[in-house]
């Protein structure tokens, strides 16, 4: 991908303001805690990002470059070994020092570097460098998503249940009308996958190759709370005959009975809102009732396949789910939810990271997670892709994630 | 105990202004966190020790009371199991809402009704309720103490090892020139132990009671962090014979080497001071370089008996302190450091609770701890007494505690 | 205490025999599981009673002896850290080999060293090592009732709940009638505590020294089951106002709500014996109904403290027990079960351990446990005694456990 | 698949006897312990096995057979949700009883039982139900290597470090000439993957597919121990740039510093041996040196990945396997060590699991898991297979697995 300087400078601006706006709601402490070892604070996000560019950008390039602070490079590396040493992931809540007025200097002191340093380059060191800034700004757009992610896992964690948000028009809020499921079909057919080099992709989305498809048919909508609820009420989380062994486990182990967020109408932390009206639902606008229409959202794997195959059906391979879609056929692909599938996160033949300290982007995260695609309500706009391959965990629900159903044909 | 309402209502405000004023260096987010299960955020401690007086005085007494926020009956009851739920104790680092203005706001509110309810006590009241209002102000003065014991912990999870304060002229700060020990000699003999009536003293102080003790005799000072190094430098934390079965295991499995907060001259975390000084000590000033004539601090119940043995002696029984510190014959009993004793933690002959829902304050803690006496450099100046009980786990390591050293005659 | 070595040799004949007679029912594959780090499989207390011999009088004193196999001493030493590394305690389990008639064998050649070796003993040697001698019989006989509770352990950890022993005339067997309690009053007064020197006792007993005890009550009996039952029935369980702080939180997180070994009648495990008929126990005879009139058995510290609580009564410290002990009022003082007393377990004034590598048997323990006076069931026949101070922590429910009431007068 | 009755009796013959034999050199101690969840003991094999032929053919379809005994339903099921709740895995070493003799007079009166239901089976029953005699008997053989693979976990967690057997010619012992590799080129082509329905296969190896293959080369032969060394000699186990991030995390925590069962020359379990004589490995015949030219074992996909990495090549898709194991042009691909895959296990497309209560045999492990591919020293002669897909967490190393190495073209 290439783009001009100007372009690019421009985008460093808003993607980098997008990022404080994100936190602008929340107070200092709300941007201080930690929930759990995989979600971080806010102020960690924004400091991270920050790191990113310095650390793979200013230091080893920028001859002028004064950093900022020294022990940042420790505090805010995220687990790039080549890097050096870390604060220990579960360990980013204790730190209350530097504080965010410090966090925010450290951003306007990069942002400045940055812009000077850009303003400098020559033509070699822009070909050179410029993938490393574009994937900075990418890396930053995938904060922006977990700024959301983790902050909402946070206020979860407060009896208040206080709302992140107030009075955004965010898709999560727009009732859908949803008709039955269309299957779309697709017949057996060698396809091409992954990303054909126009614009920014990351390393994991190359190269680009044939897989042979055998046919199948994949929904054109998302599953809804609705149908979820359906589930639900059909014993579906004391029934193991629907699970995978691991997660019938981890509902057990868990006491999972919904989707992480739903709260059942006579949870105490609604006693204040009058008598019991029903499931309700926590999400960035705090406590709204279950709409029967929008996508489920805030699934493991273990229960997207488990409703899958209540429903007689699957989950689509990451392949279908990326040759449906080029095809556009898909409703709800993007903005919405991400869409577990049924891949398991591998390399793609011919696979190599890209070289430097980024090599550990996302090569060594290739074992025990599954593929999710499309995008979700929180993904920044202009982020998503056809061959977007984000990954999490089978058990990991704190994510904006959901399902799409397919079957064979 | 009796005091006049005025000389109550002006003690009231000293120690509620005591307050603010440990956590006035820090920041909210400093205020915010919580950095193991045992310890809290200091905004939890403002806000707890305020619900204490709402909860036991202005909830049942005051009729005229409205309470600022329903919600923090639940968020800021610590363990009275009367008084019904509340947020798990290892959960309340997660309570970024309410913010620490929200606080300062329900401590001036509760202060201005605790005022005006005073005011207008008639004086069968104020005989009955006088001895709660005085325990809420002794109890503010234990969480004083865990302010400053907790924050320090917290801080030494942050790799920039921050101080608390600066400039303090606190005891610790102090160099206390430090001659050999002196041996007191106690005969055996039947002395009172307990508290006595005369003034305050929580219910674990009484009945006072007669106890015989044995010939014994007791050193006049505290064990120094010289003393202690010597321990260490004749490998200490590698000979199981000095520990009890315990504290050997907990050594081992914890990797202890030393007490907690020293470091090592080379410790990574130190880097940036130059090169090696020697033992450091983290506390309330930030790093300090050891202090051999110092009393040792942050010493687990284990050290100090493994310490005591390796010296020869053991630790005194609480009655042995008390018969000795009595005589006034004990230097640095007060304002140092706490002193484990030998002495498992339990009710005194015919203990009885406080009658109401202060009864579970001292009385369900009587099972699996050990009696520390005398009081630390963290302790507020008028909260000492010779009577009193604090009790720790044995483990416990970063209240502010040493030891002195007893023996058999 | 001094004895003939004929008699002695006597009374290791019929201890050692009493081991074996106590796995004599059990198979091969009984004698080498282990159910829990606490509990030991009963082919391990076999060998490291023979160890203790081998070990702490054959190595070092009979110039004559052939070690049987090297590896023993590694493998069944218990916690004696100046005799060397060992086997961890949670992997006994594991040693398949030796097998069963290995261990027969090692004991049969440990005892024919100990009858040459004893033989051979010079006066001077007799005196000297004669407590040894005792004390690893003594030793022995505390295993056997180890053996006793830790089979029983794992026996009800098999679903088939196989009974240990049957027909045995055991005393938990015998119905005990029960009247109302009768008050025991004791006034104040000095009393001597600890063993006198007469004939055999642990180092933990002595020395003998003065208490002064305040006047209390205490019961002539024990607490039944029947009277036990009434305490569930009134909630016990779910009522955290009878219960030490860590009791209840015990109780909340283990989901304990009767005492271990008690069996609804509805449990499945019991399902082929036809239709409920109320509670039964899991005994060293199996299965057998619930009898009001005996001593309740199989409780945790925190479960007899909070049946006192609830009785309007506390337990009785340990020197209480032994004063009204030793005024042979009590009824069901041994025999029958351990009795949890209000003491925890610390060293008497000027205890020292015994010289020597037993120097660990006793005195390493003194922390976070409690003390049980009195002896159970399962204790060899000539194994009681008045002074004796049996101790575990606070949480066990696996020895024979239950309790007597005392009260302050 | 078809054969006769006649052959399929002998089959059974020989197959169950062999079982046997697998468990002869082992007294009833062995075949009683467990040494970690994931491993069972003998006993429990013997049972299990045959408890399989009970719940799947003679209870269900056998109207004149009695069960032998009703608890062995619950004792020995291993996880067949549809067929009622059973022995927690975790607890299976908890089962002394049955004795091993009850479990032989089981596999007794079941063979019997078989026996006599075979030979009156009438044509449609035989056509309907020998697939399931024939996935009992696979089913067997999977634990015919359990028992191998788990008895020496569970003899390696004894410091005596017992042999399995003595003098066998087992594959492993035998040493293997080792050249250079070499590189086996295979063109991008479509293969047809999967079993073709002649003779037994899993239902996860259907249905067959065709799979595109990018052009790679495999390895001729395995990963040599030698080779291995040279990896760990290069700090294979301290660099992290080798491993996948959850390996590295596994590394670290687990301590991993070598293959599991490799042994360093001054293990002190070797003492008794003499000095060092460099890596030892211990396996079934007990504790042998290292021999460079055999196949590599006991590592972990994570161990697997980073010698790949480290090696400048990768690990084979399952898919890549099969094309040039069908090819037959890949030595040691069967009999030596599983070789771990880089794919996850996951169904085929089109993939059904067989009906009845065998459904849950495999697919619902299709998460989580890695593929391995080929067969082991300690699998059955009979039991190997081109499309056979054995599965296995990515840190399991207790099983014999190993690698061979590939490339992309």
């Amino acid at each position: 991908m290439t783009c001009s300087k100007e372009s690019l400078r421009l985008q460093y601006q808003q993607i980098r303001a997008h990022s404080l706006s994100l936190a602008s709601g929340l107070t200092a402490e709300d941007q201080c805690i930690q929930s759990m070892p995989d979600a971080s604070p806010t102020k960690w996000h924004l400091a991270h990002t920050t790191w990113f560019f310095e650390a793979m950008l200013l230091r080893p390039y920028a001859a002028q470059y004064r950093v900022f602070d020294a022990s940042f490079h420790y505090l805010f590396n995220s687990y790039y070994e080549a890097l050096g040493p870390r604060q220990p992931r579960p360990q980013r809540g204790m730190l209350s020092r530097p504080g965010l007025d410090a966090v925010h200097a450290y951003r306007q002191h990069v942002d400045a570097a940055m812009e000077a340093w850009l303003e400098d380059l020559d033509d070699t060191q822009w070909q050179a460098l410029q993938p490393i800034i574009v994937l900075g700004l990418q890396h930053e757009q995938q904060h922006q998503e977990l700024i959301v992610t983790d902050i909402l896992h946070a206020l979860s964690c407060n009896p208040l249940l206080p709302a992140y948000r107030h009075n955004d028009a965010q898709p999560s809020a727009v009732s859908v009308a949803t008709g039955p499921v269309r299957w779309l079909a697709h017949d057996g057919a060698m396809v091409d996958i992954g990303h054909d080099g126009q614009g920014f992709a990351f390393d994991n989305e190359t190269p680009r190759h044939p897989v042979w498809l055998q046919p199948y048919a994949i929904a054109d909508r998302l599953v809804t709370c609705g149908e979820y609820l359906a589930f639900m009420d059909d014993g579906g989380y004391s029934r193991p005959e629907f699970w995978l062994s691991e997660g019938w486990a981890t509902v057990q182990s868990q006491a999972w009975s919904a989707p992480q967020y739903w709260l059942q109408g006579d949870d105490p932390r609604l006693k204040e809102r009058g008598g019991d009206a029903g499931w309700q639902i926590f999400g960035t606008q705090g406590v709204q009732p279950l709409d029967p229409h929008q996508p489920v959202s805030h699934l493991s794997f273990y229960e997207a396949c488990a409703y899958a195959e209540w429903a007689g059906a699957r989950l689509p391979t990451e392949f279908e789910w990326e040759a449906s879609c080029s095809a556009s056929e898909l409703a709800q692909a993007f903005d919405f939810v991400w869409q577990w599938t049924r891949s398991a996160y591998a390399p793609y033949p011919g696979f190599r990271p890209i070289p430097g300290p980024a090599a550990e982007y996302n090569g060594k995260f290739m074992v025990g997670q599954q593929v999710l695609r499309g995008s979700s309500a929180a993904t920044p706009a202009s982020h998503g892709r056809l061959t977007y391959r984000n990954f999490f965990p089978p058990a990991a629900r704190w994510q904006f994630t959901g399902l799409r159903l397919a079957r064979d044909l």
